[in-house]
């Protein structure tokens, strides 16, 4: 059996992007600005689903994007809280982002978790969640976001994470209403199409 | 900003161990003996954590195995479920195994899945889950499987999954004992090593 490698490139235009844009994201709101401008650049690229996320340090210097890949890749993994975290576990070559409790690091993610990446984020060594659109947000243009814990957010306190919940979340909001209505995919599985 | 590609490459030993076995694996033991197996081997031959998984058909026969290699990756997305589900996707071209609800598959895990993977399950389009060891034969080596729904099974049964537990279940939680005593590294993050 051979069996595939799979490979996960993010597109041209995040590199552009990124050099595009400042080394030091000075507040909370500009590095969710950051974010939700790489969620809508994914859909004007066609690019993935409505969602963008990144790995900043304590400084607010940016680690690593990430944007939803799901549809391209097809590769239902592939969400941007995901491929943010693999990338900035891959920039700095190891699979705890905070190398032993040493550093913290802030995931941002232009809409809150689905129940995937919500338990994907205490693997990943991030200290903190910063968070734009609410699930019910994602919910509202007819994304599954799964079976997730009613008190996910004590769920992540309990382990030392905390949630910054609704920065800008009009703003990132309104990405996930654009996608719908230009006819983007909401690509939950088992659906007739 | 040069964005690394993130490449996710089985090692060769598992392609080996595909081509030995049979094309067909006739019950549900036989599949759960093959993940168990993987596990084991993944320990021997020191390639990541104590934990198999493969997608089969609902025929038994294997689309895509899966092994845990979040330490020689550096990449904590990589259990042995993510890796099985994104595999076998990729050989079917499809974000979506069941394509629109056509076809069952199911997914096949050494241990019943941690916070992440169990998220993961709904979106990847799998029928029926079928698991191994239980949760707390992780928890007991020290894994921390995250914050999880008690309700887990019912919440995937109110999305049309199944789950079988308790296959092989000693068989498998042996390779977890294993692990530990040959002083494998438990990856919890923010734990000083």
């Amino acid at each position: 059996m051979k069996l595939p490698k799979l490979a996960i490139q993010l597109p041209e235009w995040v590199a552009e992007y990124v050099d595009q844009s400042p080394k030091i994201f000075s507040g909370i709101e500009d590095r969710m600005d950051f974010v939700i401008e790489l969620s809508r650049k994914n859909i004007e690229h066609q690019t993935g689903g409505p969602f963008g996320a990144a790995v900043f340090d304590a400084n607010g210097c940016l680690v690593a994007p990430g944007i939803n890949m799901v549809i391209p890749s097809n590769c239902s993994i592939l969400h941007a809280e995901m491929v943010a975290i693999a990338l900035a576990q891959k920039i700095l070559g190891r699979f705890d982002i905070s190398d032993g409790g040493k550093f913290d690091f802030d995931l941002f993610a232009t809409t809150e978790p689905c129940a995937m990446c919500f338990g994907a984020i205490p693997w990943s060594g991030v200290s903190r969640l910063v968070c734009g659109a609410r699930g019910e947000d994602a919910r509202a243009i007819g994304f599954d976001e799964g079976p997730k814990l009613e008190n996910w957010i004590s769920a992540l306190a309990d382990r030392g994470l905390g949630v910054i919940r609704d920065v800008r979340r009009e703003k990132a909001a309104a990405v996930l209403r654009d996608y719908m209505k230009t006819g983007g995919l909401i690509y939950n599985p088992g659906q007739k199409t």
